[in-house]
């Protein structure tokens, strides 16, 4: 099984390391991550500019390493199109040190990188860590290899990969899998503002996640409850449901 | 009405321009849009830098308009939750340079933006000119007009917002309104790799579009018959179809 890791912390971060360390006994793995943090950058892809691909050493390992100038979605695109030999049969991202869940997932590009890898024909696993402190690897790198274990006989549809957020807290405290639905995130309005040295106003996003109610069936649900979530995703937004509605309203040329 | 306009080519660009004169005919407007270009951002926020903010004239207008040093979605978020008074009753983004059409609307920083007005609470529209050259703004901007008075006594789900592409044509070749599926853009193996006057590689994203069969109902046929697409698009990412069939897989902790 060839299996492309990417992250968008960047090349360097921990998670990528402990992820790559599990895939390897699995499948013949190959890196190609952003040569720095990249997160927040939704599906972003790089048009007016070059990238640059350096390969490079990956901490302790001699895996083949590659360390780019783009985004999460860009690494993917360019590792598949410009440099690997083969397509890969999945393409797995993170770890990400932070959770990806419910509406956040638009923002993530953790997310975005493995739904690259489906669009370009691919499987495709986002896999983040949700905590912000004191975080650990370990559990989550292991599930990873279990669930691209697991994926490699599956069908699943071309149009579809799997967001997986694993709880922060030890192994003997995670609750179970559920397979869920992206809730809702909301934060309280959140820009901190500052004058510059030079007396120059800027902003700069904090964020408060406001607690709001989400169903037990939901990904936020899950995660509050000690259980690994895992959502299938798709990346077709049509709201087909509204179709035929807004053909009532008749709008002419 | 309170029409908050943004886009991705810059606030500078030939689209913004035309569509804030029309939308000044039926509203309020207020304009918070990217310092530069910005297309193929995807829904990138920015987090890891400051946001600076600046007031601008507009071309030759009197209208309010705020330079952002960020992406399409800092440009809304900031502007409703730290610049403007009330929340707009309506976010349009556009108009987009190009089309938005299909797969290529998770990309688009266009759509991103008039996503963010949703998240926060508005409604939304992205608005794109599909065409590459000879590109006249004059009609998508009248028919951006039709529609936001259109749409102010219709209720729209929280979660959904419309992308609307034009065909890049004379207003009388125009057949007529589409409301469309997205469709699928693909494109072949695109990156153009050069070496750089220091001898050092580069590469840089070409992207040639492949024709593939797109069904009558999707926002690509509608374009390529003239005829104005209306998607209306959510940001729920789930595959519900899929919930079921990934609980049978037995995935354990």
């Amino acid at each position: 099984m060839k299996i492309l890791i990417t992250n968008d912390d960047g090349i360097g971060a921990e998670g990528i390391y402990k992820l790559a360390c599990e895939l390897s006994k699995v499948g013949d793995i190959f890196i190609a991550a952003p040569d720095r943090q990249r997160s927040a950058t939704g599906h972003g892809i790089t048009m007016h500019e070059p990238l640059r691909a350096r390969k490079v050493t990956f901490f302790d390992t001699d895996f083949e390493a590659w360390s780019i100038s783009g985004t999460p979605a860009d690494c993917v695109k360019l590792a598949i199109e410009s440099i690997m030999d083969k397509r890969p049969d999945i393409v797995v991202s993170g770890i990400n040190n932070g959770p990806n869940l419910g509406t956040d997932v638009l923002y993530s590009g953790t997310v975005s990188a493995a739904m690259e890898g489906v669009l370009l024909g691919s499987k495709g696993i986002a896999m983040s860590l949700a905590g912000f402190k004191n975080l650990d690897y370990t559990y989550a790198a292991k599930f990873a290899r279990k669930l691209v274990e697991n994926l490699n006989d599956k069908n699943i549809p071309e149009d579809t990969l799997l967001n997986v957020n694993i709880p922060n807290c030890s192994e003997d405290e995670i609750k179970g899998v559920e397979i869920t639905n992206l809730g809702v995130r909301r934060y309280k309005s959140s820009y901190m503002e500052r004058v510059d040295p030079r007396g120059e106003r800027y902003f700069w996003l904090e964020g408060e996640l406001v607690d709001i109610e989400n169903g037990t069936d939901t990904d936020v649900h899950a995660i509050d409850n000690n259980m690994v979530s895992i959502t299938p995703l798709h990346f077709d937004l049509t709201k087909n449901s509204l179709i035929k509605e807004v053909e009532k309203w008749n709008i002419s040329i």
